[in-house]
């Protein structure tokens, strides 16, 4: 392509977001009620979910949140698991619940899960919240971060009607490729869900304006599976060797095969940078919308 | 193609339902437990909706089920038809509650449906089911009937595991085309949803090895837009004038033009015939489900 390509910068999307749910906060608790509450449940000892909490739990309060940590330790019941989201979700001072996943391997994560009061399921999981995205209420429920993150930068290259663009959403989970997949048909895109079980997805991708990979193998979508000027949105995060970087040492590195793919796109995501920043973005925002919601107030959209 | 084109019999698909719906019913029952207990909740007097009732009030008392209709004036409020529904969703004897649409316009439908509990909702209406099919839950929620039926009619031409195949859906109402494209995406087919935002639907469709058409558009789908060897389920039910049949004659077609794409499809549906008494049939099916999860005895699959 003749013309430059944009690499979407997404921690300026996401501290956009950023900036807007902190506004929305500080209007909030000035208009006479109180901060939003934000409960971050973890269990065990896990270092990663440690720092993923941590990440969470400081942007909660630079967002002017009340922000409250519950570390329960690894050995931790089902039981005093499922009565600490009942306690939470009878707390009228917690807006949104966030229980940090995987959990231990005792424990079962999909009731817990669903025991969280959908309008306070802040990582949009709860069964209702899907129902509601897959039916196209896009304004009742909670929408799952990530995929709403990735909605945000295809709109900054696209705008908000994706009329006569095809799109391809090549991974199938329920945490990201289906909601993604269902968010980009109601803003009207013709969209392909593509996954392990497809026959040839390299061609596929070649017929997609918008291309989003979320299937967590390195590197996988290369040039030449790319139509010339299409919209590539890599969702993968993936650690791999980088003896470059001197012995055993690791880096990170997409779905997408960047140095390749970037001269043939319109738009790449990069990893790091892309979507990853604007997933905890969303869970600000989620929270911020749900305070809104109980305090009866008109909700920001993002 | 030189090979014999298969019409897809629905009929005979649907009476094939009906007897394993009647079997189950009369093992539940000979089994101590009572009939599966149908209501079905009519108001005004639309003539279209009678006949519909009426179909599905006697088809209940074929399969063996205790069939209860209820029929309401035209200028029934809002209040005493929700009140009708919680009575029936309390009722110990009701396993599945069907309210029949279109309502009269002075009543808003979305607040009936949604206030069904959601494993009385034969119809697979509620967003609690329409949430369990879209993460890939099709063991606990009710299915919405149409696209149950088609799924059936594609399960008799490709088996269960539809790995490999292109499947493009045309049309994307929360009845029919996302709850179809959910079901072939969780039986292992690429998927496309296309509709009337989509920029080439002749192209997308000339990919598909499973065609499904669902858009209300009278013989829109061409010969030219198959992709010779595919299966075409045609879910589009459209009254045309039929002067051939008389002045002021009308007859059902499809929104597939059946007689130019049956010599290129390996499989096909017809209207009248294919799809539609997939529906009534999938409706008890779904009836008798519920009764045996509330019997707590082990449901039939279909």
């Amino acid at each position: 392509m003749s013309t430059v390509t944009t690499v979407i910068d997404g921690k300026a999307a996401a501290a956009s977001v950023i900036e807007a749910v902190t506004s929305a906060a500080t209007t909030l608790e000035s208009s006479g009620h109180r901060k939003p509450g934000l409960a971050v449940v973890i269990v065990g000892d896990d270092p990663a979910s440690h720092a993923y909490v941590g990440a969470k739990s400081r942007m909660a309060k630079q967002c002017g949140f009340n922000s409250i940590q519950h570390t329960l330790p690894e050995e931790t019941s089902q039981e005093d698991l499922m009565a600490l989201v009942a306690a939470l979700n009878a707390d009228p001072d917690i807006d949104g619940i966030l229980v940090q996943l995987p959990l231990p391997k005792h424990l079962d994560s999909e009731p817990v899960i669903q025991s969280i009061l959908p309008e306070k399921d802040v990582d949009g999981l709860h069964i209702l919240n899907a129902g509601k995205l897959a039916t196209g209420d896009l304004k009742t429920g909670l929408i799952s971060c990530t995929p709403a993150g990735a909605m945000i930068l295809v709109r900054q290259i696209h705008g908000k009607d994706l009329s006569g663009l095809n799109a391809l959403v090549i991974g199938r989970s329920n945490l990201f490729g289906k909601p993604m997949a269902q968010l980009l048909l109601n803003a009207n895109a013709t969209v392909t869900i593509g996954h392990s079980r497809s026959r040839d997805l390299p061609e596929l991708a070649r017929q997609a304006d918008i291309l989003v990979a979320a299937v967590g193998r390195a590197e996988m979508v290369k040039a030449d599976w790319l139509k010339p000027g299409a919209t590539v949105i890599d969702v993968g995060i993936n650690r791999v060797a980088a003896p470059e970087k001197g012995e055993g040492k690791f880096k990170l590195v997409g779905d997408v095969a960047f140095a390749e793919c970037k001269p043939i796109a319109k738009a790449i995501s990069p990893v790091p940078g892309g979507v990853g920043p604007m997933t905890i973005a969303m869970l600000m925002a989620n929270t911020v919308i749900a305070a809104h919601r109980r305090a009866g107030v008109a909700a920001p959209s993002f």
